[in-house]
Order: C-alpha cells, then structure tokens, then sequence
C-alpha cells in the first residue's frame, strides 16, 4: 500500500499499477478502493481488461458499479466478457437499463449472461453460474479430461462434472478425483454418481444455504423445469450468503431492516433508512407512555412508583430479547420445525416463570430493604415475575408467528416484543399497587 | 420416518436400520435423533462400524458424545478408526479423560488423531484434519494420481495436493483439475502454485473464517512452526465456523453469552446459564431507578413526568441498538480497523443527533398537542435530542473499545449501553424538567 501510494505521489502510475497487480485479487481490490477518486481514475484505464474484470469481481457491489459507470461502453463489455458469468450478471442487473442493454449488446459471450438475468437477487438462480462442465453420458473419462485441458484455465475451478443425457436433464455427478483415478476408456455413466443433490432455480438462497451446510458440499447443481441442469452454485458464493444472512438477522433484531447498510454507509443513508423504525419505536414508547398516564393520579399521590415501574418493563424486555435471540437463531439454521413449536413455547414459559421468581424475589427483598416498604416489594416481586413470564413466552412466540405467516422471523420481531413487555410491565406494575393501595397503603 | 417408525414398531429392527441407511448421512442422523432412547439403544449395536462412524460425524456434538459413551471401548476405537482424524479428535476431547485414554490406546490410526487433540477447539489447530495428501516436490504428475488412487476412497475429498520439501515444509499446492490435464511427466515442483496462502495453527477460528471468505478458498494449509505442514482446513468446516459466530453474535447482543445454548436445550441449562445476565441486567435497571429516585420529590409535584421519562430512556436503548448492531457487524467482517475508528464515531455522533432532532420534534410538537404544555414538549423534545446522540456514539464507541481490550465486541455491549442510555435518559428528562420548572411551570 506504501508502495503504491509513494509512486503515484511522484507520478509513476505505471509503477503504482505493478505494485496493485502483485497482490492477491481480494487484496488489490481493498487497495484500489482505498485510493481516491482521483488516483483511481488515474489507473483504471491502464489496466487490462483481465485485471480490470477481476477488480470489478472482488471489489464491493457499490464500488464496483461506480467503476462499471466509468467505462466506455466497448471497454465494458470486455471486461464483462471476461468476468465470472454471474458476476457480470450482478453488475449488469445493477446498471441502469440502458447501459445494461448497450454493454449486453456488445458482448460476445452474452448467451452465458442473460439466462442469469432473469433471477431475482435471493434465489439459486441469482447466485449460480452457467459457468459449469456438463457432458453427455456417454463420454469418456480420457474425453472428459481433454474437454478440461481445452477450457480456459483461470475459470472457476470445477470440482464436478455433471452428467446429463441428451435432453440436457441432469443425471449424474462425477467428482474430480474419481475421474482422475478412473479407467480413461470408461463411460461416464460407469462412473458417475447418481444420487445426487440439486436445488431449483427459484430455491430461496437461505435454504440453498442450508443445502450446503447440511451435506457439506463444494457445489451444488441448480436446475429448471424437467430437471434440465441450468447452472451450478459454488461454496464461496455460499459463504457470502452465509455472512448476508447473519447481518441480517443481527441488523433486523435491533430494527436495521436494511443489510445494505453498512458502517461505511453515507451518512444521509445511515439517517434515513433508520429512521422510519425509530419512529416506529416512538410510537410504542408512546403507547407505553399512554398505559401509564391512567395511573398518573397513583403516581401523583406515590411518586415511589415512577422510580420502579422502568424496572419492571426493562428487566422484561431484557428477558425477551433473550428468547428472541435463540428462537430466531434456531429458525436461522433449520433448528425447529413449526409443528413442534409448543415444545420451545411451553420452556420458555416455565423458564420465564423461573427467572421472574429468582429475579423478582431479589429485587422485591432489596427494594424491601433500600425503602422500607414491604407491600412495594411485594408488587415489584409479583409484577416482575409476571412480566418475565409474559416477556420469554412472548419472545419466544413472536418470531415462530412470523415464520408461519412466511415473513422473516427477525423483521420487526423486537418492535413488538418491547411493545408487550412495556405495556404488559407498567400494566402489572401499577396495576398492582393500585390494587394494593385500596387494601393498605404502599407507605410503611 | 415413517418407515423406520413402523418397522421399530413391528419390533422389526432389521428392516428399520435397512430404512436408515438407504438416507444420506445428514438426514440419517437427524431420522436417529428423533427416535426415542429405547429405539436407539435397540439401533445402535446393530449398526456397522462404518454406519456408526457416519453416524458419530453428523450427530451434534451433545448427541455424538451421548452415543460414544453407550459404545464398548473396543468397538468405539474402531468407530473412531474410520471416522475423519478432526471429527474423532472432537469426540475424543469431550469424552471423560479416562475414557478418552482407553479409546485412543485401542485405536489403530491414533498418529492421526493425536497431533490434533493438542490444540483448543476454536483455533485452526482443532479445525484442521491431518487427512489431506502431502507429496514431494520431485513426484510427478503420474505418481501422484497412483497415489490417489490408493486412497480409501471415501475420506474427505482432497481438492488440493501440497508440496512439501524434505523437511516437511509446505512449498507450494497443485490443484486436482492442474493434476487432470497436466503432462504425466511433469513433476510436481513444475505444476504447482507457489504463492500459497496458510495459516497457523493458533490462529483464531475466526480468523480462518475470514481468510476463507475473502479469497475464496476451499481449503487452506495449516502450518506449525519452521512453515511445517500439520493439516488442512477445507471449506465444510469453514461454514460451520461462520454458522457458530454468526449464532454467538447474535446470541452475546442478546446477553445469552454461551453459544451452546439452544432451543433445545434442557429447561434447567436454559434458565441457570441466562440468569446471571438477567441479575447484570437487574443492577443496571436499578441503577437507573437509583437515577430516578433522585426527582422523587419532582414527580410527585408532576406526575406527568412520570409518564414520558421512559419514552427517552427507551428511545436512547432503540437508537443505540441500531449503531451497536451495525458496528459489532463491522467488527465481525473485518470491515473495519480500529484506526480509522473515529469515522463512525463522528458519523454516528452526527446521525445520533439528526434522529433526535427528527424524533425529538415529532415527539415534543405531539406531546403538547397531546398534553398542551409547550414546555413539557420543548423539556421532552430536548432530552430526546440529547439522549439519541450520546445513545448513538455510545453504541458505536462500546464495541470499538471492546475490540481495542481484544476482547469479544458483541459481550456484554447492551448492558453497558442500556446502562448509559437508561441512566443519561432519565436524568436529562427529569434534570431539564427540574431547571424548567425554577424558570415557570411545566403545566400549561
């Protein structure tokens, strides 16, 4: 990175460019998105198409669109043609339509693209490739390895080659190692294996995931209708959904619906597509606010109250969150099937009802202690009890409701959760004591 | 399932373990998981002791060590003979020390095993397998398929070959589809890849994990000292660690710190295991009535207060939950360097303070309308504004400062934060009002 820097401070950007291409790709393209605007376009029309395509792979999506933008239209579509099929396909989906349409026009591999078009973003179709190796049934092992020798070396390197018959329906798989071991003049269909796992092409990405984690596989055949094989997914593309989709669930538990958003996010970005779920948030903090205004006459003759009712509903919420973690977490990862969801909701409940017990008989005995009155700590024990076992059921239930409505089950999940346990805690809290107060006095 | 369930039914054992194996290994494992213990119990002898070690791999770990424990030493050092060298060395780390030591003193394949069982579980020491095909620098290509072709054929399949010199020193790696189309002759030094990426096998999980993503890797060397090849780490464990962190993320932003908790997990492990954050959380949350008891006199005087302090409190925890989700994220992809951490530190400051003032104007212009008093709005509107600034920075500086203490972001983060956005919340809310109400009166 010094290096590059010093040779463009004195002018050498062919120096500066050597130094770039030396490093791994990833690297190179951390490097060139470290650089400014200025040096930037100062380098990208000097290098070649085959590192100016595999800059466009590895840098961020935005990036690499702002680079996609600056291209001369002919330039463009070289360096698409020389890109991973699905790769290009994502830059080009991401252009506007008209330069879409001119880059497409230009390029000479299209036919590899534009079956990948036509896929929405999050299904096995938007992460294949039609960058795999099928061959019919019928060819040889020695054949099999000289189709090999006679594709481009730098393509992503296939592990499998997939057998189909002669409608192009998918049939078999054989695996690099079992064709080099294998008797050259042997059959594919001698060899191949034909059990062999695949995904349709509108597979959700999340479920191709878990495919993939589940049988440990390194690739995994993406087909159409009459099982006619499409495309292939690679593992690598596996691991960048894998980390989407934990953002996701991470961002979407505390109210960032948005996975786009980033700690590098513009800042006008970062404040607008916040917002609508604070403001969201304030309306249930309003409406907590509402529940404890009918006790404000309580409040007004025992201002005690308004120290301890926060404790309540917080400590409920904390308990919740909890719940919600590990339910959301375990719909992530396939861990619990929605016929047997009364089991998880039944253990929280007890266990919600265990907590609220431990918790509310400490803070009820020190509240007791700190101010003297009993019959405090008596409704801060009972309400946090309740609450506790509200919060973990409701933690709990929140995110497998959503599920079965096929929404995801970590969108808006906190909202509503924090909206119970506010309003059920201040309820029970000041319900209580209000209840409390006509029999006795809260006073010691 | 229902075929095995039947069969177990007709007492017909035979034709159930018939049902089972006709599964993958994953789906087996589950279908074995769902039987009852009398069921499996009845299973398990019958079981081949390659079944057994397809079994023992895809169990999860829990399960794995329940069913190690039912094996017979003899016949578990066998199961652990045919499993993977990382996948036994696993069952053997769980076991009882005692047990583990007759297991391994019966196996036959214990050089494979032992090297790993000296490295702690989440580092690439105790992810690597010690399976993988090392080969001098002077074999060639024809030698090296011969080599193969004498392998068991179901070990892990091996999409690399390393080339290690006389000392055992990694020196380069061939590619299996390099090995494929090159000249039989060749020899390896002339193949393969020098410029390799490795780890060390201290290295952090994390990461490894890391690494993976960002150049694409289906596996990668692991070397000990003097650059000496140990193992290697190939992509299905890789998944498994994203999987894993992705769940403790998730999990630790929650306060549940232990990331084998799981909605399966038995009631008492759930309840005793959450707890001690729930009694963090509980002197937190008195922490801030402790705040509060400080305007008790106030309150008493306008219990009106009482009704809109939390809606600050709440909406600071809500404005901080959304920068703490975004900067643990940050932090987990590696997306961010503790240098340049005063970016998001100003940049939230800045968005913290934009939202309160959207918020905070909303909600003072609301609550006047609501309760027509213009200074209880202006107290209410301020405070907002206040508390989803520091809220918002807090979120952001927690995790970075976590970081710099090399410890985990992502721990115990809310409840500091929650503790700060609670405690600064009520005390500008109720310390405004106070002022407010020397200068006039906060009733209309």
């Amino acid at each position: 990175m010094e290096s590059i820097r010093s040779a463009l401070e004195r002018g050498q950007i062919q120096d500066a460019i050597e130094a770039l291409t030396q490093l791994r790709p990833a690297d190179r393209a951390e490097a060139f998105s470290d650089l400014d605007d200025r040096d930037q376009a100062a380098i990208l029309p000097r290098l070649g198409i085959s590192d100016t395509a595999d800059l466009l792979e590895e840098l961020e999506d935005e990036e690499a669109i702002d680079v996609a933008e600056t291209l001369p239209t002919g330039r463009l579509a070289d360096v698409l043609d020389e890109m991973e099929p699905d790769e290009a396909a994502d830059i080009l989906g991401d252009l506007s339509p008209e330069r879409a349409a001119s880059a497409l026009a230009e390029m000479e591999d299209r036919q590899d693209v534009l079956p990948l078009l036509s896929h929405p973003d999050e299904t096995a179709g938007g992460l294949m490739t039609t960058s795999f190796v099928a061959l019919p049934r019928e060819a040889t092992t020695a054949q099999a390895i000289d189709f090999l020798r006679g594709m481009e070396p730098d393509s992503e390197t296939p592990y499998y080659l997939y057998v189909v018959d002669a409608k192009g329906r998918l049939t078999g798989v054989v695996g690099l190692r079992d064709l080099v071991v294998a008797d050259p003049a042997a059959q594919l269909w001698n060899i191949m294996d034909e059990d062999i796992l695949y995904v349709r092409s509108d597979t959700d990405q999340e479920d191709v995931a878990r495919t993939f984690a589940r049988y440990d596989l390194a690739a995994v055949p993406v087909v159409g209708t009459g099982r006619r094989l499409e495309g292939v997914i690679t593992y690598d593309d596996i691991v960048d959904v894998l980390e989407e989709e934990a953002t996701e669930d991470v961002y979407r538990l505390a109210n960032v619906s948005d996975a786009d958003l980033s700690i590098h996010s513009p800042i006008s970005m970062a404040i607008r597509r916040r917002l609508p779920w604070l403001y969201l948030n304030t309306l249930t903090a309003l409406f907590a606010a509402w529940v404890i205004s009918h006790f404000e006459a309580l409040i007004a003759q025992l201002a005690v109250l308004a120290v301890f009712q926060s404790v309540v509903a917080g400590m409920g919420g904390n308990a919740a969150t909890q719940s919600l973690a590990i339910t959301v977490r375990a719909l992530a990862l396939g861990d619990i099937e929605l016929r047997d969801a009364w089991r998880p909701l039944v253990k929280e409940a007890v266990t919600g009802l265990i907590h609220g017990i431990a918790v509310g008989s400490v803070v009820g005995i020190g509240v007791y202690l700190w101010r003297g009155s009993a019959t405090l700590g008596l409704v801060l024990g009972l309400a946090l009890m309740g609450n506790m076992l509200v919060a973990e059921f409701v933690g709990t239930l929140v995110p497998l409701v959503l599920k079965a409505l096929r929404l995801d089950p970590a969108l808006a999940s906190s909202v509503v959760v924090t909206a119970v346990t506010d309003s059920v805690g201040f309820s029970l809290f000041l319900g209580l004591a209000s209840l409390m107060l006509r029999g006795g006095s809260l006073q010691p």
